[in-house]
C-alpha cells in the first residue's frame, strides 16, 4: 500500500528529528569551514535567485558584503559589480548553511558550527548582529560594516574559544527550557539568550585575557534578546538535514524565502525547490513605519518552523503573539493547535506548558497541508523594502499553498502515485 | 461608614505597592548596613521564637552561623552557647530584613541592599547560597561554612562593586519580564536569574581585575536557578514596608514562618504578629526523602506571596506547578484565580500571559480570607527536619486561617468595630 509506505517513511523522518542531538561546537570564519565558499561567492537566504529578481534589502546586503569583503570600494561600485555577473550567488541551503532575513554569508564572516551528534552532519550560520539597522535587514552603511568587522575580529574568535573549552553546548535542553519560559525561538528568544549567556559567560571569562573586551562582548550578547535566533536556526538545520532524501517521505525538510520567492523542499524529492511568490507579513510596525515600507517575506529562519518551533510553538509564547500582532494567549494556542493538523507527530522532548505539556507539532506533511488548506504559520521580522534601512516591524506570514501543491505533484510522481 | 474607610485605606495600600520602585542598590556586610545588628545577634525567619521552641534546621543554621562568626569553635559548643542565653535571636522583619527558609543573618554575611525609590525605605537580605545542603535549609558543616566565607570574601564584594557601577538595578521590569517567562519568583526563578546575569555580567567584567575569580563567580550565579529568589524577597520587602501602619487598612504587610509558628502582620495593626502553628507543605520529595523527613513550613520567603508573586502568580509558571506537585497548567491557573478572591487589586505592571495578561492578585485582605475561608497559597522549599541535612523537596502550603482570624479580631478592635 502506497499510504502505508508513506506513513512508514514519515515515521522514520520524525524519529530522525527526535533522535537528533544538535550541539553548538565552534565559531570559525566561514571560509575555513564551509566547503566551496570561494572568493566572490555570496550565500543568501531562500531558493536560488538572480540579481535582477532580488528585492531591495537583499541587493543592499549583498552590496554591503561586497564592500566588507573588499571586492568593491563603496556601495555604488558593489552594486555595479553584483549586477555585472562578477559575483556568484547561491542559497545558504546549498552549502549546509542558513541565514536570517537576507541571510548573507561570505568568506570572512564568522559562522557558528553545529553538529548533529546522532548523525554526524554539520550546519553553519552567522552570528546574530543585533536589532535595527543590520545587514540581515538590508543595512549596509559603515556602522553596519564596522559591527560586522568587530564580530569577525573579537566576538567570533572569543565565542569559538569559549565554546570549544566547554566541549560544545547541547541545544535541545536549552530549547526545552526556553519553551517553558515563553520563547518560540523565532520572534522571541529572550529566555534562550539568557540561558546561552549563563552557559558561555563563565567560559568566556576563563578563556579571555582582556577584561575590557570581555565586558564589551557580554554587553553585546546580553543586550540582544534575539541573539539565540541564529543558534535556533543552525540547530534546526542540523536537525532537519538527516531527514533529506528518505524514499516515499512527504515531510518538509526546508522552508525558505529570498524576498521574492518562497521555497519548500520535501524529503522524497530531495534537493528540488518548490517555489511560489512570497506573501506580505501581517504584523505590527515600529514607530514611523507601516505596510508601504515593508519588504515581502524573506529569510531562511523558517527552518525553525520546519522543525516545529516559531509559529508552530506559539502556544509557548503568548507575549510574542502580541509582538507580531496576532492577539493574545488564546490566539497563540489556536495557532499551535492548527499546526497539529498538518504535522506528523508531537515532539516528546519539546513541550508546551499552556497545552498541558503537549509536544510541539513536528514534521510538516505536504499531504496534510494540501488536504486541509492550512498553510504553515510563520513568525517573522519585517525588513524595509529599500536597501540600507533595516527592520521595520514583525508579524505573521503564511507559507504559500502553491508551494505545497507543486511539491505534492512532484512527490506523487516520485512515489509512483497517479 | 467603616467599610468605606477600610476600602479607602486598602486602596491607599495597593497604590503604594503599585507606586513602589525597588532597586537593588548594593551588597555590603550586614553589620555595615543593618542598624542594631550587633555581635552575638542572630536574625532568623518568621515571628519571634525562643531557642527551646525552634525546629531542627533553625537550630542547626544558628549553630553554623555561630561557628562562622567565631562565637564558637565547633557546632557542639555553638549549640551550648545558643541554649545558654548568650546569643540574642530576633526576626529579620524587625531589622528591615528578610531571609529564605531558616533565614539566618549575622554580622559578617554580605547582604543585598534594596531601596524603594518611591518611598526611600531600604530592605536587606543575604545572597542565595545555591541548592541542597545550605544554611538556609539547616546545613552547617564545613562545606556550607566554606561557601559562606567565599560569598563574604569574593562574591559579595564583587557583586556590590558591579551593582554600584550600574547605579543600581531596577527590579520591577525584571519581574515583569520573568512573569512572561514562566517564573513565579518563589520556587521558579530561572528566567529572572538569567536576566540578572545578563544585567550584571558585563559590569562584573568591567569592574573585576581577576578573570579567574570572575569565572568562578559567573559559574556560581549561572549555576543556580534560584539565585534570584533572594532578590525577589528583598524587593518584596522593600515594596511592602511602606504599606505598614495605614489607619484602617486590612491588607497583610508580611507573612512569615519560623518553622514552628506562622506569623501575619496587617497594616492597621502595625508591628503585631498574629501567629498559629505552621502547617506541613504538601509536595514532591527529592530521591531518598519523603514526608517523614520534612520540617514544617519555614522562611520569610512568603513575602513574595504578600506582594502577589509565588503561589499567587502560579498561572505564570505551569512548570512550577509540576515541580511542587500541584498539577499542570490548569491547576496553576486555578491557584491564581483563587487568590483573586482574597486580594484587593490586580497589579497593572505585573501581568500573567496565560490569563490574557491580567495583573497579579495583589494585597491580601484579611477580611476576604476569613470571609471566604480561602487561605493564601504558598510555593515553598521543604527542609529536612534535622539540622545539617538541607533541602529535601518542594511543595505547596497554606497559610493557617487561624492567623487571619486572630488578625481580624485585633483589626476590628483597632478600627472600632464590634
Amino acid at each position: 500500500m502506497l499510504a502505508d509506505r508513506i506513513e512508514k517513511a514519515n515515521r522514520e523522518a520524525v524519529e530522525r528529528i527526535f533522535a537528533g542531538d544538535p550541539v553548538l561546537l565552534d565559531v570559525r570564519p566561514a571560509a575555513d569551514v564551509i566547503a566551496g565558499l570561494e572568493d566572490r561567492v555570496v550565500l543568501h537566504a531562500g531558493p536560488p535567485i538572480a540579481w535582477e529578481a532580488m528585492c531591495g534589502p537583499l541587493r543592499g546586503a549583498i552590496a554591503g558584503a561586497a564592500v566588507l569583503e573588499g571586492w568593491a570600494k563603496d556601495l555604488a561600485e558593489a552594486e555595479r559589480l553584483a549586477g555585472s555577473g562578477a559575483l556568484a550567488f547561491h542559497p545558504n541551503h546549498h552549502f549546509d548553511a542558513v541565514g536570517p532575513m537576507t541571510g548573507i554569508t561570505t568568506r570572512t564572516m564568522p559562522v557558528m558550527v553545529f553538529e548533529n551528534r546522532a548523525f554526524g552532519n554539520r550546519a553553519y550560520i552567522t552570528v546574530n548582529e543585533g536589532l535595527g539597522k543590520v545587514m540581515r535587514f538590508g543595512g549596509n552603511d559603515e556602522e553596519v560594516l564596522a559591527r560586522l568587522r568587530w564580530i569577525a575580529s573579537d566576538l567570533g574568535p572569543a565565542m569559538g574559544q569559549a565554546i570549544r573549552s566547554l566541549g560544545g553546548i547541547p541545544l535541545k535542553p536549552i530549547v526545552a527550557k526556553g519553551l517553558a519560559m515563553g520563547d518560540e525561538m523565532h520572534q522571541r528568544n529572550v529566555a534562550c539568550t539568557g540561558l546561552t549567556v549563563r552557559a558561555i559567560a563563565p567560559a568566556l571569562a576563563r578563556t579571555m585575557g582582556e577584561a575590557g573586551k570581555l565586558a564589551t562582548i557580554l554587553e553585546f550578547v546580553s543586550g540582544n534578546d534575539q541573539f539565540f535566533l541564529n543558534i535556533a536556526m543552525g540547530m534546526a538545520k542540523a536537525l532537519m538535514d538527516p531527514v533529506r532524501g528518505i524514499e516515499g517521505c512527504s515531510i518538509v525538510t526546508a522552508m525558505s524565502r529570498n524576498g521574492t520567492d518562497f521555497g519548500v523542499r520535501v524529503s522524497a524529492t530531495g534537493d528540488e525547490w518548490f517555489t511560489a511568490p512570497v506573501e506580505m507579513p501581517q504584523g505590527l510596525y515600529f514607530p514611523g513605519f507601516d505596510e508601504v515600507d515593508a519588504n515581502p517575506d524573506i529569510g531562511d529562519s523558517t527552518i525553525v518552523e520546519t522543525v516545529g518551533l516559531g509559529g508552530f510553538a506559539m502556544a509557548a509564547a503568548p507575549a510574542v503573539a502580541g509582538f507580531v500582532g496576532a492577539g493574545g494567549a488564546a490566539e497563540a494556542i489556536a495557532h499551535t493547535r492548527a499546526m497539529y493538523e498538518i504535522t506528523a507527530a508531537r515532539n516528546p522532548a519539546w513541550t508546551l506548558p499552556a497545552l498541558e505539556f503537549a509536544g510541539t507539532p513536528t514534521g510538516i506533511d505536504i499531504r496534510k497541508v494540501v488536504e486541509t488548506g492550512v498553510a504553515p504559520t510563520i513568525n517573522t521580522g519585517i525588513a524595509h523594502r529599500e536597501a540600507g534601512v533595516g527592520q521595520v516591524g514583525a508579524g505573521i506570514v503564511r507559507a504559500p499553498l502553491a508551494c505545497f501543491v507543486g511539491a505534492l505533484e512532484s512527490f506523487a510522481a516520485t512515489v509512483g502515485a497517479t
